[in-house]
């Protein structure tokens, strides 16, 4: 072996060497046994030993090739730049067909150079390959064509017509929801310039004025109100006005259902009659002041007090501490002039717990009234459109008449009256009524997520990045990991369109005094439809790379003003124990109740619930028809709640009948609870979901539909699959095959993704240059 | 039965019956029955009937009890509350203890009133408190004592000094960060009012020009260009200057780190002394101009053109169309005067890949060079201090010394020398070198976590909401869902500050070119690093509910600012794929080569790696000291990461030998390549942090590091528990013993948790109120 001579002199082949044409068909091994720059010098010396061991090879040739292999004595920049050189001129404007791996590329070249390659030089060239063991047909790819175009793109049918699907997803109301999805494309109503805080303030309260001038603010309210008295077209309202500027949503929201349904829902006919045709023009701008600084999830214990004066027939409202204040109140920082505010009811002696009262705060030149304090919240994480400030109550008077009497009356001189005993469940009754807001909150999340799916669909559809070797990049959807990361999220926002919308048929049919049952229902989509948009915009933020972090995506801003939807109108975490309670109790205690002490006589039914036991076949069974059979996993699902809620009722009640204190039984279960909760959740989705389907009488939809289902549903187990394998539910071949058809239907489903995101009927107007 | 008269008549039972004692002993039952609101009228039925069947009972009592469970006239909220007095009236100054159930509560008022309770009245307390079902003396104490306040709290000793633990964090540079701490809480340096994005500009730009004045700047720099050539100081003063305003650091990142290290590791001498001096006194600011709009992950194939003209000795830079203008450039849209543009150079016919050239693109007095173009890119999610743009180059000609010609340099006459003859090998070598800013990332990232997790936590240790029945409210953080939440995030926190600073000490020891497997270690420790400060700034908003949305709270700048961290500097995903790739070749192929052709020859030895046997008595083994023993947890992070690591190989292998190219055929493992790289972290992050732990000489400190450890560990595979069952490492019951683990470990830390959060040593002037 020649010693290596680091002064440089003869430091690398020749290149005159190239020309030797019995050395054209190594050139490409050659090539790349450099360029992949990661052959260790033992595998050079192997390829060399090959070389010399190889018979019948020319002299001049074996030495040459020896030169070029030798570890101490790379090649330079520019020798291996004349080797590339050397093959692209031998192979002229021919390019090799992908099936070609480098001996048969190097033949081929030689051949056409007229060299006919020997016997000895092809056993060489085999063993060279060999070694070098990199996959020839790419490294061939490599060598004639970086990045050739790619092959024209199949033409798959689109399998469905996305205008038929956003008619099915609108359902009976799409009319109503096409005339807002115009509004949505109106000037004024689309995406605005940067702004000040103070300028987008004002925008958004012009923005309210607008809708109220078109009668969109009192669609819920009497006709003897002016209003529609129409509480599905408003929701289908409040959902479309969310693929638009959702500091408006909220502004909307606060006064004209909050503010306003405080008063529709809490106070009598004579409430109605003399405000709301005030509140539903937007001429009477008011606030929804319930929550305290001290009190965000226990409203039942804030403490801002309402004391009757019978003497004077007024309510005196007083805020007794500082974190008392009421806080985050959104309209109450500037617009504001009235504010619904809870406050416990104090007559005589007794207290009767929390009740709404109407306290004015300004007047109409906007001057706050004495008494009253007020304080901006300032910049927050979003909606900054929304003007939310701090109110305190320094002993403000109020008529007794500005009590919202629906549930509890005051005459004047001071007996307390009302259809309901008991104050706690008076309390979550009137909670109960507002449960709108709550429902309003969900389809907002839900049309957020969909906002950002379109997004990133339409965006990775086209972004391309790396590729097979030699050939056009590839659009970024069409890697698994992104599949992975954007598909179930849009099978899961499918799924919970019908499961909310189901939601939306319930409250409007069930009356009032009946809904408990429904108020889980809602207060469980809230949750999970929250975190769902949470979730999916930070996926969809990602999955844009930087482009996602450009205000210009619109996906900041769709991230920062839906990242409370997860804490307002209830935080999720406590909504979900409240959900797992009530199924505890088999759904027969008020919603919202958070006393315990009542819980431990309603255990014991469910700790001793039948489960129907699982079946050692089916636990095993991994062909793919099974497992994308609603029979596999709808059944799935639900053994999993029902499972869960027993052994979550069994363990409560084994350390109250110890003797622990209600409270902390439940807390040392909360995690469990949680999960008991998400677990009836996810069934009830996707049973809902599988009803939404039977319904549709389009057998395009209804095909595509059900792939959704599929993976919705195999996408939830398997993200549980620790537990079903746990509970011997699924055996681990089955967790496996699960994982493989999971991966399956986000590749079926990825000719249709375009389609499907447009299918949810996102403005254009809203959708930012990156996804047009 | 009567019959219920709707007139209103007689519609409730008498208060007057009240005073008779024989019913004294029974009110706390009545009340309890109506208040609860949730009995059915067929229990009230129940309740009756047991009353009636009572023996012995007077008829008076009998009669009122009956009219008193009528479900068809229940009494009014004022009669409810009349028998509510009537209890604590004869209950006077006194109040139960807390073993007290209802029917011994009814007894003791009536004693105390001077009535002796009968055999037949104890008889039929009993029966109506069985049916009643509740937690009586849970009702006893809320009937005596609404909200009594909370016992006082047990003083647990905080078990050991935080400013010890903050010792052992910052390690040998202990002076140093604190120094920096002092620094942050300069009026200066502390967080700022409310700014305009231009404001926020000149601020950021000010602040870093401070920073040069007081010579951070060039810490890393070498000695004779004015700089302290320490870049383990670089990176302290980095990690603490990430506690305070995150545009601060990135704008400070980008002069002197990326632009000042382009310089730094890709020029030589020459640039060095010409530039450096003037970098890191921020008298040259400057631009890392990489990333394009069409190539951000894929820099390999950007587009920008550098070619070379030898009669003029010059560069001419050019951007060929839109797609390869550079994009999200830091201190491009305002302040840069010269940019590192990284570009394709051709000389002659000859392309040599990409390198980095000095592009001037501001005079001295701001105004933008001939032939550049540049654009602002407005706002963004968060960083808005930082001036990111767009440059277009039309033919700008450069000087031929400006290229960065550490590792390619062009003679006068047009020849390319290099010491790197694969051009690929030579890209990722020149990115290699680079490594210290994606390192840089995961220390913010790991600092931004320790501000969220102090202010939440804090937060969270002090705020009450909800309590157990008639005691004050509880400090939320005692909520097992909550420590859930929080704990294991803390205990992660810890685990990669060890690993973090592992990294940093294997960078600083390890010579450029034996970096490959640093590399894949800061690749792997930034994407979970990143990803983790996501996870947890969203736990930690959720946390503080709407306290956590306000600006105030820092929160939502923590989590804007923080967003971009999982993207740049290497998307996650793109960093897992390639640390799994180099897994997959023994680390043995240079870190970040994209191209595949050559894996196939490194699959057969991995997936052949022998695997050690799972042992089927371990696999039950659900004892506490086992699972909170290394020689469990370790080990079985160890055995996923090589199970997953044999089996993707497989995977892989089996698709290539079919035939298929090897790009397609990573892509259709390529979850599973993410797992394998996720999975190697984490084991990596446990064995580190353990490491650490042993070094500690501190016993007080090796303990609660010691809890932090097994919570982090066993947090990880309770995570994964579906893959460990799968693969028969654990059984179920395990899996089970494993979660009650991880609740005690939380219940465990629980009291520690702030001096724990305490121990990072988060400048106080940079927390916000509500952590104070």
């Amino acid at each position: 072996m020649p010693t290596h001579d680091p002064s440089g002199a003869d430091p690398e082949p020749s290149p005159s060497s190239l020309e030797d044409p019995g050395l054209l068909p190594f050139l490409p091994l050659l090539y790349v046994a450099w360029a992949d720059g990661s052959l260790e010098p033992d595998e050079l010396r192997l390829i060399s030993a090959r070389v010399s061991a190889a018979q019948g090879l020319a002299p001049a040739i074996r030495a040459a090739l020896q030169r070029w292999l030798d570890p101490d004595r790379p090649p330079s920049a520019t020798s291996l730049q004349g080797l590339l050189a050397a093959i692209r001129g031998a192979a002229g404007s021919w390019t090799a067909s992908q099936r070609l791996n480098l001996t048969a590329l190097g033949s081929e070249l030689a051949r056409r150079s007229g060299h006919v390659v020997s016997a000895a030089e092809l056993e060489a060239l085999r063993a060279i390959e060999e070694v070098l063991g990199v996959a020839g047909e790419e490294a061939s790819r490599r060598l004639l064509a970086w990045r050739r175009p790619a092959p024209p793109k199949a033409d798959l049918p689109s399998g469905f017509d996305p205008l038929a699907m956003t008619r099915l997803l609108d359902g009976a109301r799409h009319e109503l929801r096409e005339e807002i999805r115009r509004l949505l494309s109106e000037p004024a109503f689309r995406p605005a310039a940067e702004l000040s805080r103070a300028e987008y303030r004002e925008q958004v309260l012009a923005g309210c004025r607008e809708l109220a001038a078109r009668s969109y603010g009192h669609l819920s309210y009497p006709t003897s109100c002016g209003g529609a008295n129409d509480y599905e077209a408003f929701l289908a309202f409040f959902e479309i006005l969310a693929f638009g500027d959702l500091s408006l949503l909220v502004k909307f929201g606060v006064q004209f259902g909050l503010f306003g349904g405080s008063i529709l829902q809490l106070g009598t006919q004579r409430h109605h009659e003399r405000y709301l045709r005030q509140v539903g023009a937007l001429e009477l701008p008011g606030c929804f002041a319930m929550t305290e600084t001290g009190h965000g999830s226990n409203v039942h214990d804030l403490e801002t007090l309402a004391t009757y004066d019978a003497e004077n027939e007024e309510f005196v409202v007083r805020t007794p501490h500082d974190g008392a204040r009421k806080d985050y109140i959104g309209n109450a920082a500037l617009h504001g002039r009235m504010a619904t505010v809870f406050a416990q009811l104090h007559v005589g002696a007794d207290a009767y717990g929390v009740h709404a009262f109407l306290v004015p705060i300004r007047d109409e030149a906007g001057n706050v009234l004495p008494g009253v304090r007020i304080e901006d919240c300032d910049e927050k994480m979003g909606l900054n459109g929304v003007d939310n400030g701090r109110l305190w109550f320094d002993d403000v008077r109020i008529p007794r008449d500005n009590l919202l009497d629906r549930f509890g009356q005051v005459s004047p001189e001071g007996l307390y009256t009302s259809s309901v005993p008991s104050s706690s469940k008076r309390f979550f009754t009137m909670l109960g009524t507002l449960v709108g807001g709550r429902l309003s909150v969900g389809l907002a999340a839900l049309s957020a997520s969909k906002t950002a799916l379109t997004i990133a669909v339409r965006y990775t559809d086209r972004r391309r990045q790396f590729g097979p070797e030699g050939l056009a990049e590839m659009p970024v959807l069409n890697y698994l990991s992104l599949q992975r990361r954007l598909l179930p999220r849009l099978a899961a926002t499918y799924a919970l369109h019908f499961a909310l919308h189901y939601a939306v048929r319930q409250f409007l049919e069930t009356p009032a005094e009946d809904r408990r049952q429904v108020e889980g229902l809602i207060a469980g989509l809230k949750a999970i439809g929250t975190w769902h948009a949470t979730d999916t915009l930070q996926t969809c933020r990602e999955a844009c790379g930087g482009q996602g972090y450009l205000a210009a995506s619109r996906l900041p801003a769709l991230k920062a003003d839906t990242d409370v939807f997860t804490t307002f109108e209830g935080d999720n975490t406590v909504l979900l124990q409240l959900l797992a309670r009530n199924l505890l109790t088999g759904l027969r205690k008020q919603f919202g109740d958070m006393s315990l002490f009542g819980l431990a006589r309603h255990l014991a039914a469910q700790a001793e619930a039948a489960i129907s036991e699982t079946n050692p076949v089916v636990t095993r069974i991994t062909d793919e028809d099974h497992l994308r059979d609603r029979s596999f996993y709808l059944a799935a699902l639900r053994w999993r709640e029902r499972r869960l809620l027993k052994s979550v009722a069994r363990r409560v009640k084994r350390r109250i009948d110890e003797g622990m204190d209600s409270f902390h039984a439940v807390n040392e279960c909360q995690d469990h609870l949680i999960e008991t909760a998400r677990a009836h959740v996810e069934s009830l989705v996707a049973e809902r979901f599988a009803e939404g389907i039977d319904a549709c009488s389009e057998p395009e939809l209804r095909q595509i539909l059900e792939i959704l289902l599929q993976l919705y549903a195999l996408w939830r187990i398997e993200a549980d699959r620790g537990w079903f394998l746990e509970h011997g539910y699924i055996e681990s071949g089955k967790a496996e095959a699960i994982r493989r058809v999971v991966n399956k239907l986000c590749r079926e489903l990825r000719p249709q993704a375009v389609p499907l995101v447009d299918g949810f009927g996102v403005p254009p107007a809203w959708l930012p240059p990156i996804a047009l």
